[in-house]
């Protein structure tokens, strides 16, 4: 015996993220532990043993017999069998076969070769597991944005770029960024999914012992995969095409940095000078060992660090696309960690949608921070009505303004309507554009139309992703 | 002046691969080149002249002069500008407008912020570039990889696992692995490319300043991209949607990868002790400094060795996935390194179509080495049969045979005949069944089929995607 | 309760390659498990109540008391008062001092904030695991390959480049190779981990808090690492430097290199074309669940696989190299993974280990193989010959035999020897210059021994690395 | 001809960053260009001859005359040679012998395998630029931050966690932790570029082809790599250990990850909200193409931006790690952008050195910063205090206090003098205890004293590394 709880553990997967969240626990055991990965060969065997009797090569009580000793095998039997004869799945195959009569347990397995099983079995567990549990947790995030973005598509708040005030926009303009970048990814998530391919085509591909049992093994492939939901690709060796799990690790990764991003910046706003925004802190909570008075942003740096430790790991799906002729067995071990991305994908949407459940929006303070940039807020608008009006060099004659503005104190504005040579074009400025440059509030374009079209268009999109 | 030649370079892209190659300098040139970099620049401002324009904004002949303009300014000259002003777009835009009277002027780059350009003028360039360079390159090794499908459809082979003889196929089998591979990904990143979205949103994305401008700035927003023939995403900041060009990035990075596992396929069927292809070699080359003897896979191992070097750089493309609020510029400078990976993927492309074409294939060579396991080689076969036949333990016979086969020399089909109990089963098998046995170059399944069919179903999907 | 046993994980560190390994399990677990990790902590709490004492801030039955307390605390419990109130350190601060009464409660923790704990605890306890685990399992892998280098000093192997044959080697000096670049490893690992340094500088690194207590903190930080062993760096903010950990990352990252070439060279050498090693194969094991005959290098494969897994991972430490101001919190889920990776280092070692002890070297195929290139493989040594003995174009010259000799069969020597220009010089060469021309095997220069001197260099250096 | 200026190539290290900087080209050239490249070889090959005659293999008129001849050899032929002949070594020897009498060119490249050369060349250019660029240009950048930490050494700043205000420090303080981090990398970088080796050990580095002309091979080496500086390692194949290498990009990388974490601290600290510090800027430089009012963090963010782009390729010299046997060339290619790496290095070092020469601090600002925390920042100070003078729980109690100032306005020294637990032990503290609570920028612990001595230590270490 080695482990008994998850304190045993080295991965923090294992101890802290989903060992230690009953509810993401129970979520994700059937999928992603080792259980669950043998549990799916099982379900694999008895859907091979069910193909072989559809196609007339096994007797239908055979493959009854198979599917309830498969249903009843368990991973520690397994496990010992492996460490008896040194093969994972011929251990498998053992178990199952040890519970049946000989002319029912010659047709476990027949026609397979390992990687029939293991590579169907994992297609199977990833999508059903990103149907069941990744897609659904993000789509919870996702709504949860929606409504941000639609509760706070007036609220005005300074736009920023390189730190910097740089033109208004509204919150819910800038969250709304967040439902069409991570809509964007459960698309393209759900996409890769249901692309998985299956294979039954035997040891190198090229259906050796399946032609030896059935006058189509291409027939007997599509039956065995239809039980499961899934489909061939148009070409397999040992091995499915590997390009089919990299373009699940891509989805998934980019999905974890589009959320790295939203908790980048719901990081920023909290910082004390901005304070724009906070994170739920309930009482009894210690935001520091040695600091009394800290309230921090720990789930938005949760899920940013979450992104650290998982984004390089796409190479290793990219490593695994090179396996040498119908296949060498060094993608063996490392593809035995894949799961834990889609664990990773499944924790962090959890957790930014906790976060952003117990978040607090200061409005007052983003039209107060909004405020401290007053006069150069405008000076884009400035310039663009003036080049608009007949100003040949407005770009640099702002620029020049903006620098005096500095020295001066005065706002651009001010200084135009004092320049002789920019005052009779300010005169021309319509009610509507001068209201825009005496009301930075009011320079905020189509923020709030976009933010609320943006989460109505994801709300019907997201409506027809994930149906309940 | 610093560089003048391309031996004056850092980079090898610069230095070799692509300054060493007239041919794919020249195409390439126009895309990815600094000077392709600016002139696509000028080439959105004029597009960007000519929608407002159509919008009723500016004056037609405005329109008209800034697209000479913009046609006519020089790579040098904007960076003489950029060294004056410190401010790329900027210096382009005063380039263009000091060849124009103010009040055409005052027009270019209205409403626009730099990355309405910048972002807009990649998108354009990189789908051209994948368009016109890279899918074509991709094709053609494809083309070549089907014909050779086809020709070795039948040349026997044998199947390798562990680097360890498994079971037969045939060359063209293998080789057809390929060409699924690679029209997948071809497929893959012709969707990607075309999804890049373009932008004239403005500073912060929500249409400040074009509202200034435009009763609908969506309008004019679509009318400037469809000039270029591309749309917006449903959403922008300063920039546009950085999945655009991760995904684009994971297309090609994961197209390195099939033609790095192909070439290193062909660096092993190389090795001297299996000799099954050899590398194209002219008479006067040299394989080695001091071993004049030498003939060495160069090629594939070139191809291999630029994967190597471009594979991890996808991180680049994830890290930039992150940029504060509507835009820090942390994304500025690794972003122009993004056209080296689509340089990566036509010149790996270009190489390894060019060693397919020198390559020969010894049929007798995989005749022969497929004789060395000639007993061994049908294990499974036996096994499948037996089981098929009635035994309850196949495998685990037949495993045990393979150990005295290994003793005694003989093949486990004799000792399966001279064994008392499975004697009646091997009696009982059909001639077919027989002849597998007897020649192990018969058990190869639907190699044959599949390349075909694969060559077949591909070249069809080829000639959709390239029409020419 | 979530997970309660290995087959509820979701790493296959967990279910499989620590947890399914006794041995190896019971190693780790006092270092890397999460109850390691709090029982570290605890361990540097009891050293801070024993450096205030000898500092003259607390009174010495506090640290006594504080030091039995920690040595009681148990992981559990820790977790549950962290479930309450949402901060690790604290809880454990808590559970310590919830067993004391007040006047000595009061002296847990104080002065430092949490970082000063963990960052010191982790410092130590990578230290150790590296001291007690990594480098002596590294070392039994050095010492076999001391062992087969020495044993094979003398067993002719054709050296090979591109795959292909290049000039005679013996198998000791192939082995000896990874004797030096493992070697070189352990000496940069067992480096990094010592310099991995402590802390005790609070909240921000300016010792704030400390000097409210100490006269000189600086001196009471050396006191609380020293009875660790450890050593503060010149600097720290709220966390140690991180380049410590990146440095070690980098030492194992590499080690895991060095062994997954080895691992590569030992899967080629068992190609069935190559055959020259075999691993160890036990009667009951199975090959495949579908090839009977199957014996694959699959510990080989899995050592290669674990690299795949883990050589991307570095990418986190340089991630995690950046820490906004004195500290943003993006660092802290990142670096719980960073365990992980000296269990892989310690498994692969251990793993590669035992593969070496079950190999098989078959110096009749090594001295066979080398015989297939018999002509070609003296090319090298033919032209050098020539130029030495005076021919101005010696290269150019045998570089054209060797393709007379593979159009006529012959070897280059023999045409050499009939060949006008060059028969006077081929008859000016020494006997011992003739002898490496007639027999291949002899032209090895130094292989042996430099394989000898490899090895015992490295035995003294290891010797005084790993002293029992 | 394909490149004929910087905006021809498609690298922007070549278009902008090392070809837009003629310091900086004219600096990197003679190592890091291919010119430099083929202009080290020839220098190897001039060492060797001069190797050869100094160990009474070739005369010395052959030696200086092959010393001419390669100091005259230029890029452009060796480039046609090899186009020829498809060999760029060979190319490079043709070209040196091509210049000289038989009996001299016949000692040419004699005994050598490429890699003697490529891999003598490249330890020896590396190093070279390493020591007269990288860290001179490091150093530099060290200075200023070392003159930077000793002239703000007293600027009392908020000391930041999570973003928020944690306890004071001062700005010298602040910078003294990147003296600290850069310094450590500059030891490690010249460590690394001096332990990189060489060789002459021949094709397979088994001395086989040296061995037939020198009584002592490894003298000859010795010979040979001494007259560049330049020492072997204890093994090699055709090819030095990789390792080498590998020490030295991730000595850079973690030196451009340091650089990018003070370039982030720099860009934060310029956030509208917090303007406390300002990069340089010039009147006629252009912030934004649209927002004339822009002074934006450039040369900070494109820092960081570098980094983005370096950071994710150490693991191609990782993957560069494996080769077969004793070598395949898959580390060809990949290894020609190596010299990337040392460019970025020194480019990112020189911006960033002239960023700080610009930078305004705003030592105003960031006392009025500071004061925004005012009472909250010494609630860490009130804690430690009390538990020193006998409270039994004072971290909680101090905790709870936090929140009554948060609801009630006042600080939670106030309010502690107001609480009847508290207040005897509020009573009992000295005069300076209690100054560090009303004057919370008195709380700053070490800080100055610890930023003038790391500045003073690593200017010490750093006149050792730097003499000049």
């Amino acid at each position: 015996m080695t482990i008994s709880s998850r304190f045993d553990t080295i991965s923090p997967l294992d101890s802290r993220f989903y060992g230690g969240d009953p509810g993401l626990y129970a979520a994700l055991h059937p999928y992603l532990s080792e259980e669950g990965r043998v549990r799916a060969q099982a379900k694999a065997e008895a859907a091979l043993a069910r193909a072989l009797a559809e196609e007339g090569i096994a007797p239908r009580a055979a493959a009854d017999a198979i599917a309830r000793a498969a249903d009843r095998v368990g991973v520690a039997e397994v496990y010992a069998e492996e460490a008896r004869i040194g093969h994972d799945i011929r251990a498998l195959v053992n178990r199952i076969a040890a519970q049946l009569e000989p002319d029912h347990a010659r047709f476990v397995h027949l026609g397979a070769t390992s990687m029939d099983i293991v590579d169907t079995a994992n297609a199977w567990r990833y999508r059903e597991c990103v149907e069941r549990v990744v897609l659904p947790r993000l789509g919870t995030l996702v709504a949860r944005l929606i409504a941000l973005a639609e509760g706070e598509a007036e609220t005005v708040q300074a736009g920023r770029t390189h730190g910097q005030h740089a033109v208004p926009i509204t919150f819910g303009f800038a969250v709304a960024e967040y439902v069409s970048r991570l809509g964007g990814r459960m698309l393209l998530i759900r996409a890769a999914a249901h692309a998985l391919p299956g294979k039954l085509s035997g040891a190198v591909g090229a259906y050796n012992a399946p032609a030896l049992l059935a006058a189509d093994p291409r027939a007997l492939e599509r039956r065995y995969l239809g039980l499961l939901g899934l489909r061939p690709a148009s070409h397999a060796t040992q091995i499915v095409e590997p390009e089919g799990w990299a373009d699940l690790a891509h989805a998934c990764t980019t999905a974890l940095g589009v959320m790295a991003n939203l908790a980048d910046d719901m990081r920023h706003l909290q910082r004390t000078e901005i304070a724009e925004i906070a994170e739920g802190f309930v009482t009894q909570q210690v935001g520091s060992s040695t600091m009394p008075q800290k309230r921090n942003p720990v789930s938005f740096e949760n899920v940013k660090s979450i992104w650290k430790a998982f984004v390089p790991r796409i190479v290793t799906s990219y490593l695994d696309q090179i396996s040498e002729h119908q296949r060498d067995l060094t993608n063996s071990a490392s593809q035995r960690f894949s799961g834990e991305l889609l664990a990773a994908t499944a924790y962090a949407a959890t957790r930014l949608a906790g976060s952003l459940d117990g978040m607090r929006v200061d409005r007052e303070r983003m039209r107060a921070n909004l405020g401290m940039s007053r006069g150069n807020i405008v000076a884009e608008a400035l310039y663009v009505l003036l080049a608009k009006h007949g100003h040949g060099e407005a770009h640099e004659a702002v620029r020049r303004l903006t620098f005096e503005a500095e020295r001066s104190g005065r706002s651009p504005l001010e200084l135009a309507a004092m320049d002789d040579d920019l005052k009779p074009l300010i005169a021309t400025l319509s009610p509507e554009e001068r209201r825009v440059l005496e009301r930075p509030e009011e320079y905020r374009g189509l923020a709030a139309e976009v933010a609320r079209e943006v989460a109505a268009g994801w709300r019907m999109k997201l409506a027809e992703l994930l149906p309940e």
